[in-house]
């Protein structure tokens, strides 16, 4: 009883790939889970950018919690990338896939100016955070305007 | 001139809402994020959910991987849930706004028992860590089956 509860309650996920685990997920629910985490690199890293630019008030909490956000989110879209996503329709440009080195390097970039965010913050230097803010938000929009529809 | 593509790059975020720095997001924005939240969760509990199951192999890297990863997620979810959002089309049951206490007390039980997997993962005794995994499927179901349509 408490066997077939346990096996009800896990079929409501989806089995997804995960690293070499498993059969690879529908490329849809790729598209949908790489899309899942630019959404939440959105919302927490946009008020950030607003802080960085002087737009709302700096708020060193709301920098340090969403900054260890950032750094897993950073790293959860990239396998959904996948060549069998090609033909889902998404606003990912061709040269994800034609340019698969190059896009890794902006991904890599990426995850680099975020690590980079991650030990600013740790330093606690106000204008060295927002110059680093900076850095993570133009290796975003790099990235986007090469790989990615407006 | 560098300040204004850091203006443009920028304004490729949605502003949203984070503590108390912001205005309100759209409701139909955080009605997004909060699903985002949902779909990474099912992305790295699942497979843990298989392998507690015996569907899959039991993989410790992509185990510790995965529940430091919903260790972050299992938070991002809830502040999403306001009542601004009720009359936004989802899955969420009227009961969300309507108990809302008994939604809090869902949800902390469920990062309650993502705390416990967090410590059963660092403890590395596998019967232990497959037992936690069905606790957090319980919480997860348990919350689903009073607040989500199916």
């Amino acid at each position: 009883m408490k066997k077939a509860l346990f096996a009800a309650v896990v079929g409501i996920f989806t089995l997804t790939v995960s690293g070499t685990v498993l059969a690879q997920a529908k490329p849809e629910t790729l598209v949908k889970q790489r899309q899942a985490a630019m959404t939440l690199q959105s919302k927490y890293f946009g008020p950030m950018g607003g802080m960085a630019q002087g737009k709302i008030p700096y708020n060193a909490d709301v920098v340090k919690r969403n900054t260890a956000y950032l750094d897993v989110l950073s790293k959860l879209p990239w396998d959904g990338f996948t060549a069998s996503t090609k033909d889902v329709k998404s606003k990912a440009r061709p040269a994800v896939y034609s340019e698969a080195a190059k896009f890794k390097e902006a991904q890599d970039h990426f995850d680099g100016e975020v690590a980079k965010l991650v030990t600013a913050v740790s330093g606690g230097n106000e204008a060295a955070i927002k110059t680093q803010i900076g850095a993570v938000a133009k290796s975003c929009g790099g990235c986007h305007d090469d790989f990615k529809d407006k």
